[in-house]
């Protein structure tokens, strides 16, 4: 069934109100949600409102805390989040970020003590609004087998990039590792199998079977076990096809966030206090040319790379170009909701006593 | 055959002193190509020297020319390689990015008109020397074929990222394809096959055969023609195991460099100018924490990781730590020169009238 956007939003920010944000921070939290599903990141829309509200029962999450200044210069921030959402930190962070990248050219802010931000994209496109190049990044729980490994221990360790362009900003957005845990999630809720090699048994034979690598990632990330396999790192299985680069990728982000915030490191998230770590960038390109230039410059590169000779039936799309169609469709059509969400949904608007209005037309 | 560090150096400064670098260039690049034999990326080392002398001859590379500040703030630097070999004008800009992260905590540099620079991490390791984090990036002839596309148009897009730890650094240093081209060229030259998913034909069918593909990735590189296929991004053949993140990650690159510098694209640098673009970055650590918390921090993180489970028979290995145990290793040794690069060394050293001696004992 869909809802409409007014609808999401709406129950959205009821239910963060009685769960005891202030308004504003409310808010960004439902636009961080409806935002992700508008673009069809529906791992990280209103079917994350379930595990947000459990983080909250068990204080993993304190609704009513606010980040803190640790440090500042002209160029950096370390913030502690205070056990606060990751959005609302992260969303303080990038607002100081692209003042400062206006004023000085660069500058990187370092969370301690955060939780999940919602989509990394989020807080780069809003540096993009401004004309500045974006960069944004989190840890995880722990979800990724390393290369050669037969256990979890990396995060799926989300990188955003984004660089100003036309008609939309370039925007990168998504795990280092080969899928998010939340496209798993997704799968499984839908019943339905992966299509691709994604995650991998104890013995790293690769697995299809949607629900049994999402008990499998949910034990690894939640409980003291850690039964083997997990996600693999981009490259796939097999190190003769560069994982090991996959598996780079995702120390960078593990070494940018938890090793420089010095928080937990994914691999410790499944044990309290559960915290996350997150590192930002904003870099001026005017440091370098003219910005209209540089927006024009990209733009045509981008619309060549869109009409290169192509395997037929398929499009070649620039990191972005789906993301702002799926939000210009999704905006028209409303928010696609599975059922099993759909359930979660409507037992946390009993708890909540917030109504969850649904347009049976549409049900 | 294998020939002594000494014998590798000698050889090489003397071959760039005729061919016109002074002699602090020219120990820069030779001492670039050592390091790279030394630790084991034989693609990135002296079997680049045919390459070079081919492009001093065209105008490509001019020996004698010299890098520019075109515009310089307290975090950046705007620099023109005027044509001069890249490791000249790309070790000068980090040497400056060293002193402005040390005073102001984060700094950048972008080179235009520029060349092959070597390893990507010679640079970001000359910053980890100083307690940096550093990071350093090139765009390439055009050899990569995006999501999708049946040709070329990125290129390999080196990456480097470098982080503070004991024994040695975190060293990520690669090509942000599935190869680089070069590693192509070493399996050509040995008469192997490619034991991987690294390139494709024009219809996007894997290639195994090294000879078949380097000869293709000449074309596409070096000539105006541009056959079809090329180098894989990384995640592969296919965009279910994502394989748009791998062509996400070269845009990425592309954007900092070619984008940023105004230069060519690397789907340009086929025809003249041949002109790369370079993007470099350091970090100080320090604003975020004590230097030796977070250097004991991660090198403790590496070494939970070195010790997971794991496929028997393999290892799990930090980037960088082959490398380094590479250079030990070749130290002794001697570096490895395969029968095709050895006879391109003796026509160069006929050409320029400069000795290669040889250890007959090792031949």
């Amino acid at each position: 069934m869909r809802i409409s956007v007014d609808t999401e939003r709406e129950f959205l920010e009821s239910v963060f109100k009685v769960q005891g944000f202030n308004e504003q921070d409310g808010q960004l939290l439902a636009d961080t949600l409806v935002d992700a599903d508008l673009r069809g990141i529906s791992s990280h829309g209103i079917q994350r409102l379930q595990w947000y509200s459990k983080m909250i029962e068990d204080h993993t999450l304190e609704p009513k805390n606010q980040p803190k200044i640790l440090n500042e210069t002209p160029t950096s921030l370390l913030i502690d989040a205070d056990k606060s959402m990751g959005q609302i930190a992260s969303a303080f962070a990038m607002r100081k970020l692209i003042e400062k990248a206006k004023a000085g050219g660069v500058a990187l802010a370092v969370i301690r003590n955060s939780n999940h931000f919602g989509t990394a994209g989020y807080y780069s496109r809003m540096a993009s609004k401004e004309g500045l190049i974006g960069i944004s990044t989190t840890n995880t729980r722990p979800l990724v087998v390393p290369t050669n490994s037969l256990e979890a221990f990396l995060g799926s360790n989300a990188l955003a990039f984004t660089f100003p362009a036309d008609p939309h900003p370039f925007v990168f957005d998504g795990a280092t590792a080969t899928v998010s845990s939340g496209k798993i999630q997704v799968l499984a809720k839908k019943g339905e199998q992966i299509p691709g090699d994604w995650a991998v048994d104890e013995n790293r034979n690769v697995l299809h079977d949607a629900k049994t690598v999402e008990d499998n990632l949910a034990t690894i990330a939640f409980s003291d076990d850690r039964p083997g396999g997990g996600v693999l790192t981009l490259g796939g299985n097999k190190e003769v096809n560069s994982n090991y680069k996959g598996f780079g990728n995702s120390l960078i982000i593990e070494l940018l966030t938890g090793i420089l915030a010095q928080g937990s490191l994914s691999a410790d998230t499944n044990k309290a206090p559960h915290d996350f770590s997150q590192f930002f960038m904003t870099i001026n390109p005017a440091l370098f040319g003219d910005l209209e230039t540089l927006k024009a410059n990209a733009s045509a590169m981008f619309d060549r790379i869109r009409h290169l000779k192509h395997v037929p039936g398929t499009k070649i799309m620039i990191p972005g170009d789906r993301e702002y169609q799926n939000y210009d469709d999704n905006l028209k059509a409303g928010i696609n909701i599975d059922g099993e969400t759909l359930a979660e949904l409507q037992a946390i608007s009993k708890q909540y006593n917030v109504p969850l209005p649904i347009d049976e037309a549409n049900a």
